[in-house]
């Protein structure tokens, strides 16, 4: 019996010129219709080497594979001139439970399917004309958010942040290089949000900095940043004023998403979250219903983006003819 | 940056002429000393096609590695003329996190740390000459318990039972063409069970086959087959007798061990469980003080054992320079 694996160069290969959006659709909406099986996870610390591991796993009915995910932290390996995380992708046989493919994606494969949450939330949710839109966050993951995002809506004007400028200059000039798109930097958020009808944050921050009183009617704002209870990029009393609260999974996000500050703080209750992605997806809740409208998307990540990215890289690495194989017989 | 990878022929000739017990019994011991990482388990299932996954882990302090296993279990699979087990064991390096190796063992690592308890079961806990030893079961598992148990125990006669007698003639005749020792096929445990000082039960048997009236002082049993709540192979009312009640894991015993019948019938209370093995191998509880005494040991099978198994595969496999390498950079 032969194991296909996969590393991240093969699975840059397999995901060039593709468009991974429906698929992940499809897992937020199976999700939703009880079509997903979605178990509990594993995290194993060791608190003296500042390391984590955490697996989690789904199952999206119909699909091939029954696909689990190791995301390993190291805090100190920088140290040493690492890499904090790494971890890989492993699928099984649905119909067999025999192990099928392995991917050593060094994160590829959870930054698309995170890129690709954001650009779901935004066709979802905003309006279907953009002004100008904002990316507030300019590392690796905001790269991801730009690629997906443009799949999703024509846009005319772009605005990057960062709180290091010089960062922010950099993802400016990469997108010059291959984009035809209107982009700068800002240095001011006060100046700038309040011009802008879709806004993604995608930082580490641990204090808001995106305020209330900068907020416009009809702003779409995907908040993909906080995905641990320390973490915050809105300030929560823009839930007070928003419209439509969706979450990706509300389980998580009333415990450690953005929308969790908003709780804690009495701004919003837990019934106010008007539901989660796939639902909108699925039509069971409507989302944006007028152009006035504030929307908010609330992204933690849920293993069906997992489950529904892995089996589309292997579709495309198999019809490639990309990867080796391991005889494992 | 390479993965070692390694299937069940590699670790078959890396266990060859090697001895782990003192491996596994550290990692028991480490248990009970808190310098073990014991994360709760993943199950996924998929009823409709009678399939489920589980996934543990765990780190023993001191380990070069962290190692987590996936076992997969598709009951219709022998139907389809495969196996009905698979999964694979995954060593991450413990000092980055970092991906180190693969093992498609098949169950052959999980195979032999189960046989490895008995075998550390009997060590610390049965009579040390013995008259008569019974092995109840005679598939893969019945062999490893004898593999393991002949290296703790200068064993004189061994009878075999099991349900199908063919069975048990198969496994007999194994023995005679490599062991020096008598063996024999028995077909009533009532006359049996009686004049032996040591018992091993290792079925997949729902109902209790070993009976309280059989059973004479100074008696050591290995409860090896009940690993789920269904599972039963000894009379409830042994424990009622039993001077020394030694677990593998009590959060498990209490649950899905034979140990949790007899709590289930009032036979005995938890409290009166008097330790787990690794209790005993740290010295922190006694085991057996007299030769009259009457022992249990339930072993449901814990992840330090995988952990430690998989250590020493890697780390013989490596010195014999066995498996390949897949470049994952």
């Amino acid at each position: 019996m032969k194991v296909l694996i996969l590393n991240e160069k093969d699975l840059r290969t397999a995901l060039k010129d593709s468009n991974p959006i429906d698929d992940v659709e499809q897992g937020f909406k199976k999700l939703t219709l009880n079509e997903a099986v979605l178990p509990g996870i594993i995290s194993l610390e060791i608190p003296e080497k500042k390391g984590e591991f955490h697996i989690k796993g789904a199952y999206l009915q119909g699909s091939p594979f029954v696909v689990f995910k190791s995301a390993n932290s190291y805090y100190d390996n920088p140290v040493k001139g690492l890499p904090s995380s790494s971890g890989l992708f492993f699928a099984f046989d649905s119909d067999t439970g025999f192990i099928k493919a392995l991917m050593f994606d060094n994160s590829f494969l959870t930054h698309v399917r995170t890129g690709i949450s954001g650009a779901i939330g935004t066709k979802y949710l905003s309006n279907k004309d953009l002004k100008q839109v904002l990316i507030a966050g300019c590392g690796t993951q905001g790269r991801f958010q730009w690629e997906y995002l443009k799949k999703v809506r024509s846009i005319k004007k772009l605005k990057l942040w960062d709180i290091d400028p010089k960062k922010a200059e950099e993802f400016q000039n990469e997108i010059k290089a291959k984009d035809k798109i209107d982009v700068s930097v800002v240095t001011s958020l006060k100046d700038t949000v309040p011009e802008c009808d879709c806004i993604t944050t995608v930082t580490p921050s641990k204090k808001p900095f995106i305020s209330l009183e900068w907020i416009s009617k009809g702003t779409h704002i995907n908040a993909v940043g906080a995905d641990n209870p320390d973490k915050q990029e809105l300030d929560e009393r823009i839930y007070g004023i928003a419209d439509v609260i969706i979450v990706d999974r509300k389980a998580q996000c009333v415990k450690f998403g953005e929308t969790h500050h908003a709780i804690e703080n009495n701004i919003i209750k837990e019934e106010e979250i008007d539901g989660e992605i796939g639902d909108v997806i699925a039509g069971k809740v409507c989302g944006r219903t007028s152009v006035d409208q504030i929307t908010i998307c609330d992204l933690t990540g849920v293993g069906v983006q997992d489950a529904a990215i892995a089996a589309f890289a292997i579709k495309k690495a198999t019809e490639k003819g990309l990867g080796t194989y391991a005889d494992i017989s």
